[in-house]
Formats: structure tokens, sequence, C-alpha cells
């Protein structure tokens, strides 16, 4: 069929590069070919038994109806108890809304803000949907970039510089995909200190890798009292409790918010899957599962130790997720007789093609210096990799 | 907060009648008054217990992660199958997309088609999400009406009459909500002949009641081979299956179409929910679920026996789903010396407050003689809701 007469928004959705490199990764595999794969966004695990335990419980009582489009209220009130518990915010649950995934709260979010033309600033590097969800809600990211040598977290004066009359969200995660980096109470602050001075722009924070954090606690910038209102907190079931399938996700934000996207989504797809709301109410009540992210903390340790071991590169440590993302820009530009590395995006295709490792180019994250890996999968594989990574890598110069 | 900040969009959007109406029985109910609610959009029945049990295994056999977006191959070879058997019409799984809900699905199709000022023709009454979808999407819904005497079913002449140089799609449902009207062959067979003169319009058919159908064999538009590449046909789980809570629906279309929608949904929500894939694999291998349907036949056959026995009123005889649209409009003007029945959006609310009977004014579903009935509720209940209706309505001259 003739696809121009598709609408301008849908042809103005770039593909996506994770789903890209997915593909091909499956391609090698069905020619027989055994392929790493370093580029998934989920965790490694099953859902936890218990969890699913109570999904059983939820089908046996008959939760498999309608529920009010913004989740039941014994969901949201378990948020709110998570979100006093773990973070010190008050909510009620009136300002919850639950979703298919906090990707469909991000996407509420932005379409109840976003008129054409008005800028959302992204912290680069940020997570791919992020900047796809904007664009689609008619808004225009603005990237802040951030360094390696900064853990990839931006400073409150880029911030600063990146606002104009036309900002109307600032669009953030901590703990951070891709890069794992988390933001302190104090690097926080001064991120406070900025937007204390602009009252008309709101900020969504999210925080969906919350509970894969290792080396110091996570703090919520809506947990600064002078900021919380203009906060929309995002989270969900997906990373923390091994839930990915079950798409759950939520925000909290001002009530006036929390009407606006429970309409949108009335309109767009209505309640999250009814067995998942219940499953979720006994897993929130529960909390933090630490034995899934004590396995993630092992696996951060080796692989960053084993990635330093490589020639040229820069890694730094990150704090959560279980993502690393070294620089190779080193590498750009060098040959092995045979082939020049072009960019991050040459070198990732490299690394699929030639080692039958699967990552994702930096750039599609924007940041084009590096590559991301993902630790989601067990340390054998990943010592493999990176000794590949080491031996093939040596050959250029 | 300052709503005014929020966007454009969701400003426009209307306020769901159907959610305004479920509010007010609530309220009701929290002050210790029993309310007969007839104004339910899904079955009373809950999901079949050997479906129950599929979801089971899916959770024990850890079907618990991400799937690609557009669903499991299994699943979308399941939809093929059934189109297949059912509907007699070929497809292959790249022509499907599983959605979190049939709502979902027909959102993406506008979202895929509409640009500002794209018209949509959408046959009325329609169920109340559709204007909402196709404004949110930008386009204009363009309504043709159709005739109580007609069973509620648009004629060609009235469908050719609304086609404009800017008309897009076309979207119906049949079996229709809020109607129960069934679209023979034949009648098809009048629609396709004025769509096969304009080449640019695609068609939105909504199927989801398929499976609640009494009196002959349901027809998809899809299956004439001389439009099919130009229907979108759009089915789910939630009404033959009982699986409202779930949110499974899907599309099938031209390969191009889906892609689109893949990718729009990809930045949205992602896929639907992974157990609930599973379960539907086994649901639509198994097909209809007779007792349920020979149920609401039953229930149809003394509902519209009763309710044509209430005077100066008009009953159809809906062939399937679960609602009656009887005209009321003889007694709009008519008083009982309190009271003075303004409308059907009055006469909708009165029979809330005055005999506590949640309905659905036919006005939500451009239908303003009407007021809709669910009969998704035991006999005794929709017995005793006809008496207090009868018995009211005699006071009114």
């Amino acid at each position: 069929m003739n696809t121009n007469i598709f609408s301008q928004s849908v042809k103005n959705l770039a593909e996506s590069e994770t789903l890209k490199m997915a593909q091909l990764a499956r391609n090698l595999r069905e020619q027989g070919i055994e392929v790493i794969d370093l580029s998934l966004g989920e965790p490694d695990f099953d859902t936890p038994e218990d969890i699913k335990n109570m999904a059983k419980k939820a089908l046996d009582e008959g939760h498999t109806k309608y529920t009010p489009v913004n989740g039941i209220p014994l969901l949201r009130q378990a948020i709110v108890d998570k979100l006093k518990r773990d973070n010190g915010i008050e909510y009620n649950i009136n300002n919850i809304v639950v979703s298919n995934g906090a990707k469909q709260a991000i996407a509420n979010v932005c379409l109840t803000f976003l008129n054409p033309g008005d800028e959302v600033i992204i912290f680069a590097p940020y997570w791919v949907s992020y900047i796809s969800i904007v664009k689609f809600s008619n808004g225009t990211p603005i990237i802040v970039d951030s360094t390696i040598e900064n853990d990839f977290k931006v400073i409150p004066e880029e911030l600063e510089k990146a606002i104009t009359d036309k900002t109307k969200l600032v669009l953030f995660s901590s703990p951070g995909n891709p890069t794992g980096s988390v933001y302190t109470k104090s690097e926080l602050k001064g991120l406070v200190d900025v937007l204390i001075k602009y009252p008309d722009i709101y900020i969504i924070s999210d925080e969906i890798y919350e509970y894969i954090s290792f080396d110091y606690d996570h703090v919520s910038i809506a947990s600064f009292p002078e900021i919380k209102d203009r906060v929309i907190l995002i989270n969900g079931m997906s990373k923390g409790f091994s839930m990915t399938g079950w798409r759950l996700g939520y925000m909290a934000a001002d009530i006036e918010i929390a009407k606006a996207c429970t309409k949108i989504q009335g309109q767009s797809t209505s309640n999250a899957n009814s067995i998942a709301q219940y499953a979720s109410v006994y897993a929130l009540n529960h909390g933090k599962y630490p034995e899934m992210s004590n396995i993630f903390k092992e696996r951060r340790d080796i692989f960053v130790k084993l990635m330093k071991e490589i020639p040229n590169i820069k890694v730094n440590i990150p704090q959560a997720a279980f993502f690393l993302l070294p620089d190779f820009s080193y590498y750009f530009g060098k040959t092995n007789g045979k082939i020049t590395i072009k960019d991050d995006v040459h070198l990732s295709e490299l690394f699929l093609s030639e080692i039958h490792i699967a990552t994702v180019s930096g750039s599609a994250f924007g940041s084009k210096e590096c590559v991301r890996f993902s630790y989601a999968t067990s340390i054998e594989q990943l010592t493999q990799a990176v000794v590949k990574i080491k031996n093939w890598l040596m050959e250029f110069h």
C-alpha cells in the first residue's frame, strides 16, 4: 500500500535502535551462530515465586474484570505506602495513576503537557524512548550533555543554560538507563536550586531502577519539599521485581496532572491488566528483593574489573541498574588492515558481525563515544565477551 | 495547580459519560441506597476456568518477560488461525498486532492515519470512545445517522453522502455497541459497493462482540475480497471470553499498517501483558464459549419482551451484544406534576436519582432519543428494573 497517506507523526517515528539490534542478533542465531546477548534491557530472572502466587490467587478470586482506569484503590494505596516507606514522600491515592508500564506513564505526562513547539530538557545519555515519546507528543527534545568523567551526571550550570521560555518539562532518570548513574542527595539539591527559580517547569523523575542500586540509598527529587508539587514521579514493577512482561508502571503527581493522565489513558488503553494489579499490591507491600540486586552488584564488580583491562577505553563505575557504557572513541578511525572502525554505531555492528556479541551503540542514547553493554546475563557470558572484545580490539592500530 | 498550561489535546478530551454515571451510582451506594446497575459494558461472568488455568501455566513456565511489541508469534498464529476458521479470511502473522485491549488497537490505527483536518466517518449510534480517539488523533468525526426502524443500521446512500475529499477512515462496529445490531452479508455488500468507488478510504471494522451474537452468523467486512486490503479488522478477548480486565485486543491489516501501529505502540506502551497473551493462545484455539452467549440470548428475549410492555417507547430487537437502546422520545417534555423530563440525559439522570437504576443516556452514543440499558445482569434485576421504570413513567403525561 501507499504509506504516504500515513500521518506525519507516524512518519516521524524512528525505528528503535535496540529493536534493530535484537533483529540482527536473531538473524545470526537463525543461521546457527551463537550470539552473546549483552543488549537486553530486562533482568534475566523470573518474577519471584510469591508474586506469581498472588497472581494465581487473583485469578482464583475472579479479578478478571475492568478496574478503574487509574488502578484499583488497593494498589494505589500500596503505592502511597511504598512512597512513604521507601522515599519519605506523602501522597494520597488520588495522586496515583497506574499504567501499562512506566513507558505509558511517561507518555501520558508528555501528552498532558506538550503543545507543538514546547521544549523538554532531557539529560544525556538518555533512555531511547524519551526522545520518541516527546516527539510523538509534539514536543521538542533539548539535550543536556554530561561526561563519563562526571559519571554521566548533568551539572546544574548545564541544566540552567538549556532552559528557555519554551521549556515545559525536564525529564531524567536516576538511577539512569543506560548509565547506571545515581544522583546523590547533594547533586539533586544542585538541580533543585536551579529549578526553584523556574516555577512553570515541571520535572519527570523516572525511578524505575530504584531497587537495583548498589552503593548508596536512592533519593527521589520529589522528596525536596520546595519542588515536590512540580515533580511527576515515575516508577513501576518491571525492573525491581523482574516483572517486565506484566506491564505495570505508575506515576505520582499533583492531582490535576493525575486526572489529566487518567483521561488520556481512558481514551487510549484503559486500565492496566487486573491480575498484574493485584499481584503488584503484594509486591509493593513486600518491598525490595535484595537477592536480585546482590547478584547484579556481583556482576557489576566483575564486569567493570574485566572491562578496565581493555586498553585505551574509558570505563566508569555505575552505581545501579545493569548497564555499562564504556567510551571506545580511542578506536574510532583505527584499522586492523581490513576494517576501519568508523564510529560507535559501526563498532556495535562489528561486535555483532565479527565476534557475535550483541550490544547497543551509544548514539541510540545520545552518547556517540560509547557502546552500551547490559550485564543482565551470566558471569560466564560476560567473561567470554570481554575476552573476545579485548583480543579483537588488539588488532586495531 | 494552573491547568491552563496543559496541552490543547488534553483540554479537548471530554469527561466520559459512562464513567460519570458509574461515579454517580457509586455515590448513591455509599449512602446505602441499592442501585440496579444497567450501565455496565462488560459480561457479568468470570473468565472461564480453563483459560485461567492456562494463565497459571504461563506463570509456572516463567512467561513473565517482555515479548515482541506486536505480540508473541504463537498468539499471532492463533489469531491467524481463528480468522481463517471463524471468518474465512487469510492473514499471516505479520498482519497481526496484539494490543492492550481493542481500544488501543483502534487508537493505534487512528494515530497511524490521521493528520489534522482528516475526516473519519462514524456510524451512529457509536461506541463512546470512537469520538474521543478520533479527536485525540487530530481527526474530525463525521457522524452518519441510522434509525431504530432500520435496527440502527446505516444505509449505503447515507454513507456515500458523508464521503468528502477529506475522508480517510470509516469506523463502525458489527455487532454494534450500543445497539446490538448485526450487519448481514447483503447489508455489508451494500456498504462495500459504495466503498469500492473510493480506493483511498480505509475501514476500521470493530468486531469485539462477534461471539455474543444470537440470531445469525457474524460476517466481517474484511471477508469481501474486493475490499479486504483496506479493512483493519479489530477484535479481542474482552467480551467473547469475558476477559475485560486482562486487556488483550488485536488488529489484522495490511502489513504496512501493522508495522506503523507496532511503531506507535512501541513508543507508548510496548507489549500487552505476557501472561494474558499465553492464556489467549489457548482461548482463541478453543473458540466461542456458547454457554455465555446462550445466557445473554435468554436475557435478551426476556428483557425485550418486558420493555415492549412499557407504553409509548420504541424497542427494536438487538441481534447481539448485551445492550438495548429503546427510544423514549415520547416522554420528553412530559411531566408528572413535579418533574418535566427534558431529554435523554435528564431521563437517564432521573432513572438513577428517582428509581435508582443506572443507565447511560443515548446522547453519549450519538442517539439523543434513546437510553442505553445493559442486560449483563440477572433476569431478576432486569425484571425489577422494568417494573420500576414502567410504574414511574406511567405518572408522566
